[in-house]
This record gives structure tokens, sequence and C-alpha cells, in this order.
């Protein structure tokens, strides 16, 4: 099975600008990134970053500058093998959480395995259909339920906090600093974020 | 083991004010409570109702007008025995995903199995620590762990989106129409609510 990280090098993260700079948010999110690949690598998974401009890393990198929906489809046409496509800022990822998804995609047999994301978004696919194109526009976990349904492909959902997390916007930040296992917690706590509570709810202060 | 689902029968769901008005949130949050009521039924625990005020239902309920913290303290002063405390608007709330978090608190065999909420909370607890008690003022899930730590008890969390998932806010309620099985993803849809994508961001209209 081919494994995917798509990775946007281009412009990463551009919601977290209320509170990180340019050059922050590129090292935040390759913090995320090496989760990410580390927790695949631990379950012996095999990532290719799919990437939108070169990067500095020993992972196997695709190049492909195009958006992200498409270059994910390029990926797909070019194999009717398996294929899992996992986000590069699930920052709460571990190896226990996406072997969850594997073992669901493995045991359980379904044509399409999505780990839903907040919002209405897919951040962890594993397609054995080979017809089966992504479109990551909107909400994409109910549109991806519909393009199997077009196909008479089955759909599973693994129901893990960890994967539906994943990080874009400030008020993610909390999650990283009370849950997160690997590089972007210890980058947020280096960069100085630390837990706020203010009026009964969470956030990050620096 | 007692299951206590403690309930805000006075001013439920406060902050939905921007989209729902007062009789619609008390329908709404009866519509979830329902919901977390039938799983738990279904899974041979047979809770009670920790409710702010009397309600009209055929579970048994122990009314108790003190804020939330101090309602269930009190349950918890009552016994020695396990008690599993689950939050009453976990609208993504499933058997399945239910019976993890209990059958981590058996098979696991740690005191305390929390499913971590969003935002640092805790919306399900299973409580073997005669000496526990809890805190959900702030970042409850990390003051419980704390609590936990202090009695030399140990710790486990159930990795679960569906619990982790409780409905506070207008920017919540796409979940429950995405991923919601019971009565208060019906409820929505009868309310006239429907998934609204706008600037590729997933939201309600009504």
């Amino acid at each position: 099975m081919r494994t995917v990280v798509p990775f946007d090098a281009t412009d990463p993260k551009s919601r977290l600008a209320p509170v990180l700079d340019e050059g922050e948010r590129a090292a935040f999110s390759r913090a995320m990134l090496r989760d990410v690949v580390g927790a695949l690598t631990a379950l012996d998974r095999e990532p290719t970053i799919l990437t939108t401009a070169p990067i500095d890393t020993e992972v196997p990198v695709t190049v492909d500058e195009r958006p992200l929906t498409a270059a994910v489809n390029r990926v797909l046409a070019e194999t009717d093998d398996p294929v899992s496509i996992v986000m590069a800022d699930l920052a709460l990822v571990t190896p226990t959480a996406l072997s969850r998804l594997y073992t669901l995609a493995i045991d359980g047999g379904a044509d399409i395995v999505i780990a839903p994301g907040r919002g209405g978004g897919t951040n962890a696919l594993v397609i054995a259909h080979p017809d089966f194109r992504v479109d990551y526009h909107g909400a994409s976990y109910r549109d991806h339920c519909t393009i199997a349904a077009d196909l008479d492909g089955s759909v599973a959902a693994v129901d893990s906090f960890r994967l539906s997390a994943d990080i874009d916007e400030p008020i993610d930040l909390p999650e990283v600093l009370l849950h997160g296992t690997g590089d972007a917690r210890q980058w947020l706590q280096q960069a100085g974020f630390d837990l706020e509570v203010r009026d009964g709810r969470v956030g990050v202060a620096r």
C-alpha cells in the first residue's frame, strides 16, 4: 500500500498567522509533519511526502505544486493498489491511533476507510477502490461518503479524537499542548506557549 | 457501577442562544440527553440523571440544584464503588463508542478513565478510586489527570472523536448533522437545519 502525506510547503498554516509569524508557521508545520511521518514509520508504513515545493528531509518526496485535491488524485490515478492519505497537520497522532485506521481497513474490508476531521473534514483515508477520487473542498467527509456510494463502495469511519484534530487555527493549539506527544507539542512549548484558562474557556498564551 | 448523567434543566445550552430560542434549546438538550441515555441503556448500564431541576422522564432522576462539580462530588462521596459520569450533550454518542470507555476501564484496570472533550474538557469518566473528586471548571482534562496523580492513581484516556464532541456552540452543530445517529440529529433536521459550506468552511443554515 502506498502511503502519502500531503504537505503545503508554500504557505503552510496561514490561519495561524494571528499567533505565529511566517518562519514560525513553517517550523511548526514541519514539526507536525515529523510527528505524522514518525507515527507512520513506527507502523512500518513508508510514507512519501507529497509536497507543493521541495523540502529538506530524508523521507521520499514527490513535488506537485497543484492544489491538494488534484495532486492526490494524480497519485490515485497512477495505481490500482490501495493508497492511504494522511494529513500532515495531525499533531495529536500516535502509532496506536493510526494503527486503528489501518486495522479497520485491513480487517474490516471496507473499500474506503475515513478518519473524519472536525468541521466536516477528512483527515486520513485508506482507499481500496481503484476508481475512487478525492475532493477535499468543503464538507469533504460527506462528499467522500457520497463518492464511495456512487461507486457502490463500502465506507467505514475510525472513531479517533487524535485523528480528528487537525491543527489549523489558534483555537486548536490547546489540543496540542494537552494531548500531543511529539515534536509539535515540544515546539509550541519551546516557543513559549502555555495553556491559559479565561472565563472557564481554554486557550493559549505566550 | 453507578452511572450518572448530569443535566442542566435550568438554562440548558445557553451558548446556543444565537441560533436557538429558549424553548428550542430545552428541546434540543432533551434530544441529546435521550441519545446519551439510550446508548447507556443499550449497554445495560442503568443511568441516573443528575438534574438541576425535575424533568419529565422515565429514567431515574436525582435533583441537585448545585453546580456541576459539587453535585457530582456528592455522588462520589456517597459510595466507594466505581462510578461513571457521562455528559448529557454528547450528541454523536453510540453504544460502540461508550463501550470502548467501559472496556478500557474494566480490562485496562486504570483507576480513572477519561474521555477528553475538545478544548480541554472531560466528557466522560469512569472513576474506580474512592478518593477521586471532579473539578469541571477550566481545563478539566488536565486537572483530572493531576488529581489522579496526586492520589497515586493511574489514568487512561479513550481516543474517541464521538465522545470528544460535546455540543455547546453553533459551530458544533455541523458535527451533529454529519455524524449524529439519533434524536439530536433528527431534531436539528426537523427544526430546519442543514449543512452550509461557505468559503470552504462548514456551518449550518436554517
